[in-house]
């Protein structure tokens, strides 16, 4: 049992906001984890993320554990003082890569798989560089190819050498296109897993439970109640959510009730705006997505309604040569520093001469636009207007 | 005539520290301009630069009328406002691209020649991309190879559009390997630019005039001679110089006796720790150099005495192993807030797995390095002491 209390504040609909306590400090909910994958949020500092405002962030045990390695972490005082970050922090447990370097590579899916997008099982994003028994994970390192392994005993002692606030059990996340039959022999290897992290954990970090089983109601409702009827300080939504944004709103319909009311609900690796929404009205807590980041890299600025739409995916293509001598700033409804300081223009400019201060810039002002959202959730929910601003929102 | 005044207020034999007040603020002298190239110095923002102090910044015409070109900066409010930099500002020529992407390319050479270094004339770096007469410099651009022309008065009027506070004359920077013949016909050629320049300058900027020569003690001096004998508002030093840091030092002993006491004089494209100091002691107010944030970008940490030497070039190299578990500060006896908070293994971490903010932490140190040695050189100055700190640093 970690350090961690949760207490709800307000409720509006099954949407709630919350208070989560942890070892480092205090978070309210619902909120949206910007992602430090290799111990750094892409293209911003942690003083970056302080003036946002971030309160939480997520790492990756799998990418720490072979670069630098979770021993040299150690020595130098934990993740937290390695990457200069004192507030809350994350470990994710290194199951999503078995996912993403597995089936993630061989079916080209993510964790939703829309049918209608072009796709085909024929053209894989490479080949697996995964194996999973009851054991654990065998897998190449993407740095050295080395051969690795990790096994709930392992994940859970490489994050406890990170020393994260909250910590997350293996498990296997199963692809949208992975079989019935898989899905449920996997379910029972990660509820395995699961309790195996539980026993074998030792220190006072918050440790979370993943709830898995795919798109099927009635794996998902028996992995809620397994995993619900252990003693975890949190719970987590993984795997995959099917084949529409309704299947991801089916599994959530189905999991949400089955865990604890006073325990927060992270929906893992999920926070596009409409997902955030549709989440947050079913009672999910927590969010972490590399998405705003990524975006960023990509020359993409978030943009709010009303020039930001479910249909333009509330965004911008800065590098599309409309923005040459555009004076506005990247969204002329934002108050951030960036939309203050500069136009379009000047950003267009840097991304055309791959000055990497645009990509600063942009991934500075695309997670403000998520704080911000964040932000405007929790009062929503605090003041019963949820349904009023998710209507403005999801136009 | 531009807006610019400069009084000198402490001399220390030939060293001199003063103020130069220019059309958006005051600069104290001797300093080091970092290099915003492209509208940015690369891997800092404006917040960073105003942060460590920089007081005044240098960018360079030959791109920027490239990219995005002259007359979208100009729509945009100037330089300054395009990049969100409310300080002095200088922008060159273009001529020192004539020089880089000339004889730089097929000489393989910079400013300064070093026969001692690994060096074949037959190996040149790349074709030229530029062709000189009397009327200006035919190029051809690096970004979609179109062809250009720059001449005294476009370059004038390119950077009257900028609006920088401070301009320099088109001049031809010749090579190291220039035979004096070659770099004699070139020297009346730049001064018949220089003249025409001032001629066609119409703003309120302060506008700088450039010795060239070479490494011949006669050219040297009749440019000299010549270029005070016009009305600049301020005398930069130009072009190759010569074989060997000997010839550097020469170039300036020849040179400065003939420029006017009372106005700033810029080493063009110099600054590394000892070039510094020595120009300095010679009366050499103004220097700009992208060596800080270059050197980030391969990886080098700047560290002062006694770490720092002549002999490491007052650097470490932070992707080699031997810091992957260095629990210590980029520079033990820095200041600044990289080194407040960020480990050399992190940093290393950063390097080793690309994350753009190592880019940006090391530049952000090596910035603040030569800003505070910039200080410390000042305050040496004005307290009479120059010799002593010379001494200290170039162990």
């Amino acid at each position: 049992m970690g350090l961690l209390e949760f207490n709800i504040k307000s409720e509006d609909g099954k949407a709630r906001t919350g208070l989560l306590k942890l070892k480092r400090g205090v978070v309210n909910t619902p909120e949206l984890m910007p992602v430090a994958t290799k111990a750094t949020v892409k293209a911003l500092s942690s003083d970056d993320l302080n003036e946002l405002g971030a309160q939480i962030l997520i790492s990756n045990t799998y990418h720490l554990m072979l670069q630098p390695n979770a021993d040299v972490i150690f020595e130098l005082g934990g993740l937290n003082k390695f990457m200069n970050w004192d507030k809350p922090l994350v470990t994710d447990s290194g199951g999503f890569q078995a996912f993403s370097l597995g089936f993630g590579k061989e079916h080209a899916v993510g964790k939703i798989f829309f049918p209608d997008e072009s796709h085909s099982l024929s053209k894989p994003r490479g080949k697996s560089i995964v194996h999973l028994n009851d054991k654990g994970i065998r897998f190449r390192s993407i740095y050295d190819n080395s051969r690795q392994f990790l096994s709930p005993e392992k994940s859970i002692r490489i994050q406890e050498k990170l020393d994260a606030d909250m910590i997350l059990v293996l498990d296997e996340c199963t692809s949208p296109l992975s079989s019935k039959k898989y899905t449920a022999e996997s379910l029972e290897r990660t509820n395995k897993w699961a309790k195996k992290c539980l026993e074998v954990h030792k220190t006072n970090q918050a440790i979370i439970g993943i709830v898995q089983g795919g798109h099927w109601e009635d794996l998902r409702e028996k992995s809620a109640r397994y995993i619900a009827s252990l003693d975890f300080d949190s719970y987590a939504i993984g795997g995959s959510l099917g084949k529409s944004k309704k299947d991801m709103h089916n599994v959530l319909d189905w999991v949400i009730p089955h865990l604890p009311e006073n325990k927060t609900r992270h929906l893992l690796g999920i926070g596009v705006v409409e997902d955030i929404f549709e989440s947050v009205e079913r009672g999910v807590d927590l969010f972490d997505c590399v998405s705003p980041t990524r975006m960023a890299r990509s020359g993409f600025a978030h943009v709010r309604p009303p020039n930001g739409t479910k249909k333009n995916k509330y965004r911008i293509k800065l590098s599309s040569i409309k923005y040459r001598t555009d004076k506005k700033p990247l969204d002329p409804n934002c108050k951030c520093k960036i939309c203050n300081n500069y136009s379009r223009a000047y950003i267009h400019h840097l991304l055309k001469t791959e000055e990497l201060l645009g990509f600063n810039l942009i991934s500075f002002h695309n997670v403000y636009f998520m704080i911000q959202l964040m932000k405007e959730i929790r009062d929503a929910i605090d003041t019963g207007v949820y349904q009023k601003i998710k209507k403005e929102w999801l136009i």
